[in-house]
């Protein structure tokens, strides 16, 4: 580490050193290349004037960089021109002055444009007897009136200022006309002021002015009484809580409405509509805003025949309503089938929908159908790539963004407007679909009854994405006081439910529009949303689901009862008391916990697989708020697993073990029964150092497992977030493990994640425990079976009760009687025994079977318990030096050296009265997990080939242990959406309950046995 | 298990099985919903006509989606309208066509408009003596010649048809009228043909006509001798190696050179600069191609003065190129700083730069200026927040997309040029600097001179980035044949050396542009960057780098010879052989990865600190390129500590090693003389089961380490992933962990990749070695001093060689003579030697030190072999029921008993002639792992009461062990840019080695001290 830090401090010392040295060694080197380079430059291109030459050179020496003030053409004073080659602003000719870009100069009012022969114009100023300037500004003219600001001549109002002759000839006097505004002629001004031409059509052919009574309205005139001049041109923006007297509302509503009622102009009906549209189509009975007007219009058409066969569509006007009575949302909505079907695969591949718009401006005019999706509906900028998500089906979109008002401003000057359409294909007979569209701010006589229920709800069609016209209150040019965004834009599809060929309901577009109050344009921003979201009804999937659940719920209640039934024989107890009713419950939760396990990991998986995998669509992802049903279950299975686990984990550091040396005291009456427990110091001691060994053996084996959790770990990390196995559980249909990051990436589906983890996490498991169990147990090494052959060799049985009147025999004695010996005749001893030239290890005569599930009568199971009990202790030393009072340990002792006796006698069938047999289990008590023979008269050994004894260790449990761990994982995952964290997290968890589980299983180890912890290393 | 598959096909079968149902019940109840609702609709508005509700309710029972047909207005036919309301087509009325919009009807030709009351149009058939319609369509009028196909009088070219008279009357007859086109009244018809104006400023000012031998161009006169008409209008695309005579150039090219050149014209100049900037820059001496005719030119105004005091810009002209002569390129780039400063923090942050362009269209008019950044430089769309980033000084940005050749075409309909400047900032007196520009395709005579060395370069200004109009060879409306693209632009800004004000060289800008040859519009796409790089010379950093390893690696040299003289002493040679130098070389392999590592971490860290910390810009990251050493010189650091590492795996596994059974047989004479080794039966034997209860520990205790290995990979992810320390990594100035998905993501630096993740692996390893040395060791367990312990109680010894003459020494003669006791006995002595009631256990009375470093005389080196080779044996059977040829084992008893008789002489000083003594090692002897004093005559034991007998084990070198972790996972993660996979293979690699270390450390130690391996378990 020395090393890092030196050329840490190295470094940085230079660093600060050489940066302040001077800079002249560089400067002259660089001058001197630059001379010599010059004379290069001199001998190579003579072709370079040497004018030129000594001006790069002088500017060479001056070795600065190039630097130019920042000039733009308003920075230029009124008698200067910005020179669009120099950038700099420069000074104009004689009598002139910059022009309005200000990028040229013009002639000073009163001088006439004369130009040269070298193009450069010169002013002239023009004679007193001709004092007007011509209005193309190269001829002097006399005036028939008064000069104007300009220098022009100047005509009264309403004429027309006439300076050349019909062949071109400058007239020597202007002359003013006054333009015939009456039939036939029926001539105005035109917009220059120079020609009269035809009015345009107006509503009254008798004369281009409007009289009296006809009314004036949006520049064209109106017979009296089509509609009452009294309407309401005002915009009310609700979140704001106030309005506005609009003046484009005043200056076009009334115009529109006459137009469209009296007329049917189909401009001003679009026009009216668009008004009705900008008012976020609200309206109540009782006023004569925009749409309460396009409301009467529609009503007085009723009469007439509906347009394409729609009955909410009328001629000549724009379609925007559906249907005012309650329900007709749901029927729209959720009746009729749109005639395509989706598929994601196969040659009838057809996820890509298309949407298409007829945009109208505000005035009313039709523009162009456009494909939705470039520049209209998705106002957040992405790459192109990104946004084509959105048109594809099943493919969970949302993009959001900030978006600054200014720019709105810029891109948006005048709102245009939307009837959106779903293309339904067919080539030349292509057909669209109109999609119904939910305004969410839309208020029905002051009711906002779109965010109430759907049968209330009152669809509508046509939409804007910025309307920065309707606020502006003085003028339609004057700053807004308030624009109006569309804050959010989602379509929502619904699938038909049970279809099998992806058919869907007619698509629901839902727009929220905001309000925003303009204070500072530069400043402000306002958020955009657009979505695109799939659903289908999910309320059979979650009937499904809660049916598994009761029926499995009720099979865990039958088998917890079993096992509780099983308990309640093991510790030999046949009463109902509170604490059989507390296991019961221990027992339920962790039958539950794999209930609800089994029913999420079957969810998720079946997701997975039937959105992942179908080729026609018939399943679509529940949507974020359809999930909470589905996490809770996660939360239930976690939380009675982490119960179970607890539990089990209580019960395996609280079991009673014994082991029981076998050898006798090496004396010369070798084989002589023997006596009480007490060693005698003139006979060499049977050495204890046999029975360390077991239990330093045994204290190992207590967390192994069947699989190695770290391994578990990385790999399910490696195939998550290295091979992109995390890419499924996007919510899109596509099932690709690599992801380009210029693709759209969806969210993520919690029930996909949460599947495609469970899954992972078990296949692995399951292939570990394949691996370790099978392969690696037979060919490199077995804990558990190395375990029963070392108490064998050791001369050593083990005594387990993991319940009072139920436990668990390894029979460890010695074929060769001793085992206490020196290493020679070990090894002679083992191979006597792999030439089988000495008795087989089993219990039994003759049988090489070691271990046993034990049954034992309640007497024998009190006994045990007795002398138990004057076994255990307390207070332990903990280092090997350490002082306590070991005196007091001289009863305990006394109570080991009983309890060897005691059980030596009865596994040598010693006692009479507490005698058993031995016999093999059937197939179905293995697999229910209860024994159906009552040990009354004599104890039951069950051949065990199975090392069941494991089940006192980790290594037993492994089920319990991966389902927690994978549990863990998920949860951990879904609340952080992190696999690594949750891969930490679990890693942790792992540590903490291992070493738990070991320091507490070797207390009570040592306590049970009475082998000093120090020995258990 | 079996849960989970049941509910999966549970939900399976209901799935397949409730999709084929009958529909009818819903259907059913929908209608009957239907009913109830009409009539609650009925009752509750009454406002709505019946006739509204009956057409309504048909329409229910009709239950179909709306659809319609969809229609453009192209498709309608030549006597339909498009209708905007319905949007379908509808007829148009008698006698009218559809107008050219296809949106309203117009009357057919030969009848004039008449509007009626109602608004309708209709139209009305004029008769013959008017038989020409006017041109506003509204009027019947006699012509003076023939009628056009439209049905509107007809003049002869050049003469202007007047309709109505001054004051808007309608004529009878229709007049044609021939402009003047001589001075004074220099008129032609205007563009609708109705009345003459005053023709536009031409070169020539005595008629409208150009006559020769004035010379039309552009649309302009030019008076003869400007400039030769022989100009050459080709543009070449050298990409696709063809050119085009391009219509833009064949209109424009003659007359702007003419204007700029005759006439001084500003936008003549500029529109003749744009089209040298079209053809890249490029130029040849020989041609008269835009750029050539710009150069002359440019060297015809040498004599004028220049722009703003630079030399390369004339007056009047653009400014398109620096000078040509060699080094101007590197003067300009290198010599003086920009006047600006980039401070990161503190209260003079600055780091967002701002750059403007000047921006001119094609024909040469200056447009505006605009900040870079929006929609110019940047082709891809990217949200605001993202394209921001490219102007924070220090953040390396880059952003590539493809674009479609459609789109551009949309976009860019013609091209706008850029000339790029860089804001000073300044207020009022803004200054900006004329960015530098390099364009890759530019060609100087033929050769692509900026694709050379720097010192050929050709700078330049003013660039385009998408130009559709130079390729088109018909017309200048005609799609083009090929269009250009700036495919790539890149600015890289330089930072001054030794800079300590952030101060940097003037930025370059270059250009790369693609020629697409237009075969398929709609599909075709072309992919663009844009880049902005920060760039410091490294030259110096490297040789500080370089510097530090000569020195570190000159000392490594040094401290590796000590080693292989101290090992030389060890194993008590004295010949340099070739032996002695490959152990000097692997000793070296380990130092030289030190010193590797030390340089390469402190470089991270340097960069790491100085680059994410500085406040004034003083260091920018080594670019990509730049970090090709340090790779390398990771990659070396990797490779000599995994060769240091495998060979201090080999040493540990080939270690000797003796345990010592202190044990003498329980007869009456205890205390006698042992004798020879033969064991007899009538004695008890000493149990062998104490030396298997050692040998096991040790076995154990071969790999444990003074951390924890997957709690460190877990924490250094967990930190990187999680905490988002990875962060710190990304190519930008800033330091906090959390980015938000909004923020543009720049790029990893290798060099901060490396930094990060080195220093969080030993910051955190060092913290893990410290807890579990200091802490952990102290309050919960120490395995080393507990397997010391273990000897003491057991009353062996243990006698490691790990050269032929050096090695350790683990005392563990049990003060209370026998171990070989039962349980209460061994309590009784452990309670004595807790009170201190018996002797201590050192080897020397009355001493603790268990603990020993041994150097040997060569001679009891030789002894010791010779005994230990009789005992190394072959071939081990593998289970403890397994057989083999256990009969040839009795030699290595035999030897077995010899060895353990003979070093219990040595340590009892029985040998006279191997005698040895005790004493303490210097402090530098320790330090630099070498013994002073030659043991000639007696052996020595040197106390070490810091269990350096671990050196043999994982434990005692952590340090290697860490680094070699460090370098793994760093180079896996420089490999894959993946921190997951590193850390996932880094695991796999710790089990791998940490499984060879086990078996082959099993094996030795069963070979070596005779202790079957299934008791080392």
């Amino acid at each position: 580490m020395g090393f890092v830090f030196f050329v840490f401090f190295y470094s940085f010392a230079s660093h600060v050193i050489t940066s302040h040295k001077a800079l002249w060694v560089k400067k002259g080197r660089t001058l001197f290349t630059m001379a010599t380079e010059t004379l290069q430059f001199v001998v190579n291109r003579h072709k370079v004037p040497v004018t030129l030459f000594i001006l790069m050179y002088i500017d060479v020496l001056r070795c600065q960089p190039f630097t130019i003030p920042f000039r733009t053409p308003s920075d230029c004073g009124a008698e200067e021109f910005f020179d669009i080659s120099s950038l700099s602003c420069v000074r104009c000719g004689p009598n002139q002055r910059r022009s309005t870009t200000g990028l040229s100069c013009v002639c000073q009012s009163g001088y006439k444009t004369v130009t040269t022969d070298k193009a450069s114009m010169s002013c002239e100023k023009c004679l007193p007897n001709k004092p007007g300037v011509t209005k193309d500004g190269f001829g002097c003219i006399r005036c028939p009136g008064a000069l104007s600001n300009d220098g022009n001549c100047q005509c009264p109002p309403g004429d027309v200022l006439v300076e050349r002759d019909l062949n071109g000839t400058l007239l020597e006097e202007a002359r003013c006309e006054t333009c015939d505004e009456d039939s036939p002629a029926l001539s105005v001004p035109n917009r220059n002021g120079d020609r009269c031409e035809r009015c345009l059509a107006a509503y009254v052919n008798t004369s281009c002015a409007c009289k009296s009574p006809n009314v004036p309205g949006g520049g064209l005139c109106f017979p009296p009484g089509i509609i009452s001049t009294n309407v309401n041109p005002t915009v009310t923006y609700s979140q704001l809580k106030f309005s506005v007297q609009s003046a484009w509302f005043l200056e076009n509503l009334y115009s529109s409405s006459s137009a469209c009622l009296g007329f049917s102009n189909l401009t001003a009906c679009q026009a009216l509509g668009n008004m009705c549209v900008m008012n976020m189509h609200s309206f109540s009975s009782a006023s004569t805003d925009a749409c309460a007007l396009f409301n009467n219009i529609f009503r007085f058409r009723a009469a007439l025949s509906s347009t394409q066969g729609i009955s909410y569509w009328r001629a000549n006007l724009p379609w925007l309503y559906y249907g005012d009575e309650p329900g007709v949302a749901i029927r729209v909505l959720q009746t009729d089938p749109v005639p395509i079907g989706f598929s994601f695969r196969g040659k009838n591949k057809n996820t890509d929908f298309r949407l298409l718009a007829a945009v109208y401006n505000v005035r009313g005019e039709f523009l162009r159908w456009e494909q939705v999706g470039g520049q209209n509906l998705q106002l957040c900028p992405q790459p192109k790539s990104k946004r084509a998500a959105a048109f594809s089906f099943g493919t969970a979109y949302k993009e959001s963004c900030v978006l600054s008002v200014a720019q709105l401003f810029a891109t948006h000057p005048e709102p245009l407007f939307y009837d959106v359409f779903l293309d339904l294909g067919g080539g030349e007979n292509t057909k669209l679909l109109p999609l119904p569209t939910l305004i969410q701010n839309q208020q029905y006589n002051g009711r906002f009854i779109n965010q109430e229920s759907m049968n209330n709800w009152y669809l509508s069609r046509r939409m804007f994405l910025v309307d920065t016209l309707s606020g502006r209150e003085k003028s339609t040019s004057s700053q807004p006081k308030v624009i109006r965004v569309a804050s959010s834009v989602k379509i929502r599809f619904q699938l038909v439910p049970r279809t099998q060929e992806g058919k869907v309901f007619p698509p629901l577009m839902t727009v929220t529009y905001t309000d925003v109050l303009i204070t500072d344009l530069n400043t402000q921003t306002v958020a955009t949303t657009f979505a695109v979201e799939y659903e289908m009804d999910q309320s059979e999937a979650r009937l499904k689901t809660d049916i598994a659940l009761g029926v499995l719920g009720g099979v865990a209640v039958l088998y917890s009862l079993l096992k509780t039934i099983s308990w309640k024989r093991r510790i030999a107890s046949s009463f109902i008391d509170l604490e059989t009713m507390v296991k019961f419950l221990l027992f339920y939760a962790g039958d539950l916990a794999n209930v609800f396990f089994a029913v999420t990991v079957g969810t998720g998986l079946y997701w997975l697989i039937f959105y992942k995998a179908q080729q026609f669509v018939s399943v679509l992802l529940p949507l974020p708020a359809q999930e909470e049903q589905f996490v809770t279950y996660i939360g239930c299975a976690f939380a009675l697993k982490a119960v179970q686990f607890l539990h089990k984990l209580a019960l395996q550091v609280t079991v009673d073990i014994f082991l029981i040396d076998w050898e006798r005291p090496r004396t010369k009456t070798n084989r002589s029964v023997p006596v009480s427990g007490e060693s005698k110091h003139d006979t060499s001691p049977v050495s204890i150092w046999r029975t360390y060994f077991v239990a330093n053996e045994w204290n190992e084996i207590q967390t192994i497992r069947k699989i190695s959790p770290t391994f578990q770990i990385m790999t399910v990390l490696f195939f998550l977030e290295v091979l992109g196995f995390s890419n499924l559980a996007l919510r899109d249909p596509w099932s690709n493990l690599q992801r380009s990051p210029e693709e759209y990436t969806p969210s993520y589906s919690l029930t996909l994640r949460y599947g495609v983890a469970a899954t992972l996490w078990l296949c692995i498991g399951l292939l570990q425990v394949i691996f370790f169990t099978v392969f690696y147990a037979h060919f490199v090494e077995d804990k558990i079976r190395q375990f029963v052959d070392l108490c064998s060799v050791s001369n050593i049985s083990v005594f387990i009760l993991s319940y009072r009147c139920f436990g668990y025999y390894i029979h460890g004695r010695s074929v060769h009687g001793h085992a206490d010996t020196n290493m020679e005749e070990m090894n002679n001893n083992l191979r006597r025994e792999a030439e089988s030239l000495c008795a087989q290890r089993g219990l039994l005569p003759n049988t090489e079977v070691q271990t046993f599930q034990v049954s034992l009568t309640s007497r024998l199971g009190m006994q045990y318990k007795k002398i138990q009990e004057s076994i255990s202790r307390r207070n332990q030393p903990s280092r090997l030096t350490d002082a306590s009072t070991l005196s007091s340990l001289e009863p305990h002792f006394k109570a080991y050296q009983a309890m060897k006796h005691f059980l030596g006698c009865v596994i040598d069938h010693a006692h009479s009265d507490m005698d058993y047999i031995v016999k093999d289990k059937l197939m179905f008590e293995s697999v229910i997990g209860m024994e159906f023979l009552e040990p009354t008269e004599k104890s039951i050994f069950y051949n065990d080939e199975a090392h069941t004894f494991s089940n006192v260790l980790y290594y037993g449990n492994e089920a319990t242990l991966l389902i927690f761990d994978t549990l863990f994982f998920c949860v951990v995952d879904l609340g952080s959406q992190s696999f690594v964290l949750a891969a930490v997290l679990t890693y942790v968890q792992q540590v903490i309950f291992r070493f738990l589980r070991n320091s507490l299983g070797r207390k009570n180890l040592a306590n049970k046995t009475l082998v000093d912890e120090r020995f258990l290393i």
